[in-house]
C-alpha cells in the first residue's frame, strides 16, 4: 500500500511514521507514506497557499490551485483508488472503514487546515471526506496519523500474532472484557477467582457474557 | 493547564507536540506537557511493564504495579482533576467533552498499549475513559495528541483572532458552509455569485441555509 499525504505541516506528523507498528510496516515494505509540503506547489514566490474567503469572515481558505497541481502530479504517476479529505464535516471513521481503506492500493491523504480548503477541491477531486471524531483539531495533520495508523496495522504481516488484531474491540461489535495480569493481589484488588480456574470453556463464557454486560452498559448503540 | 502523559512510547508524541499550536500554547506557557516514560516505574531490571493475562488468550496486558507507581507519585506532588485512560471502550470524545475539560487545571492521560491495561488500574485510579471514535489504533498515544490538540487549542490566548475556534463546526451543532477564496474562476469552477455580491446580509443567510442543508444530508443526527 502506498499513501501520499499532502500538507502545509509534513513536520508534525514526523515521529507517529517513525515509531513503532508504522515504521515497522514501512520497514518491512508493507506501506509506503510520502509526504508532500503544499508549499512546494504554491502560486507565487511568497509560497502563498491560502487566502481570504469571498463573502467575508474568519479565517483563511486553502486555495484550489496549489491542490490541484498536486494532485494532478500525483494522479499522472498512478491510479489511486481514493482521495480523502480529512475533515471534520466528513463521514465519521469507524472500524468497517478502515478494514474496506486497508485492501486499497494507493491513497491519498489532503490534510485541511485553517477554515478548510476551497469548496472546488472538493468538487474536482475529492473522493471520499473522513472525520475521526466530533471534535475539532488544528489541523488533519493528526487525522492523517489516527487514520493511517487504523489502516496500515491491519495489513497482512504487520501486526505480530501475539497483537493478533481480531480480538481488538469493534472487530465484533462488542467492547472487550476485563483484562487481568500478575500479580494476583495488589492493595487488597484481587482477580477474579474464575481467570484462575484453568476451565478455558467457562472462562470464554464468562469473557463473553463480561463483554456483553459493558458493551450494554457503555455502548448499548453497538448491539 | 498542566498535562501528565504517562505512555511507553513517548517518542511517538514528539512531533505533534513540538509543532504549531501545541508548541506555541507551551512556548507562551499557557500548558506544560509533561511525559512520563512507564518503563521508568518498571517492577525489574528488566524493565518489564507487561505480562500475560489471567486465563490466557492473545495479547499483553499493562500491569497494574508500574502504571499505581507512577501515577501515586504524581498525585502526591498535586491535585488533579481527572486521571484519564484513553481506550477504545471509553465514552466517544465531542466537543462538549473537549470543552469541559480545557477548563481544568491538571490532568493525567494514561496511553493505552498491547490488549490494554489491568482491569484493577481502572477501579483504584482513571475517573475518565475516553475514546476518541469507533476504530482500533496501535496505542493511546495518538488519541492523546488528538485529545490534548483539542483541549488547549481552547485555552484562552492560543489561537489568535484568526483562527477563532467559535466559528468552528460542532461549536453550534451544525457543519460548516462551503468556503472560496481568490481566483473567482478556475478551470471553469466558479465561486457563488452571493460571495461577491458585498451585501453582508445575504451571505450570513446563503451561509446559514447551507451549514443546514449540508448538516442535514451528511450529518442529520446533529440536528
Amino acid at each position: 500500500m502506498r499513501i501520499d499525504i499532502i500538507s502545509v505541516l509534513p513536520e508534525l506528523m514526523e515521529s507517529p511514521f517513525h515509531t513503532s507498528i508504522l515504521k515497522r510496516a514501512m520497514d518491512k515494505g508493507l506501506a509506503e507514506v510520502h509526504f508532500h509540503h503544499l508549499r512546494d506547489w504554491a502560486i507565487n514566490k511568497h509560497r502563498q497557499i491560502d487566502d481570504e474567503p469571498y463573502g467575508g469572515g474568519a479565517g483563511m481558505v486553502m486555495m484550489i490551485e496549489p491542490i490541484d497541481k498536486c494532485i494532478s502530479e500525483l494522479k499522472s504517476q498512478r491510479e489511486y483508488d481514493e482521495v480523502i479529505y480529512l475533515t471534520p464535516d466528513g463521514v465519521t471513521l469507524n472500524q468497517k472503514i478502515a478494514n474496506s481503506l486497508s485492501i486499497k492500493n494507493n491513497l491519498i491523504f489532503l490534510c485541511g487546515h485553517y477554515k478548510g480548503i476551497d469548496q472546488r477541491v472538493r468538487d474536482l477531486h475529492i473522493t471520499k471526506e473522513i472525520s475521526i471524531g466530533d471534535y475539532v483539531l488544528t489541523g488533519g495533520e493528526l487525522a492523517a496519523c489516527v487514520l493511517a495508523d487504523s489502516i496500515i496495522r491491519l495489513l497482512p504481516g504487520v501486526l505480530n500474532d501475539e497483537q493478533s488484531a481480531l480480538t481488538d474491540s469493534f472487530q465484533d461489535d462488542l467492547l472487550s472484557p476485563p483484562i487481568y495480569t500478575r500479580p494476583e493481589s495488589y492493595k487488597g484488588l484481587e482477580v477474579p477467582k474464575i481467570l484462575l480456574s484453568g476451565n478455558l470453556g467457562k472462562i470464554e463464557e464468562w469473557r463473553h457474557d463480561e463483554a456483553v454486560r459493558i458493551t450494554k452498559e457503555k455502548r448499548p448503540d453497538l448491539l
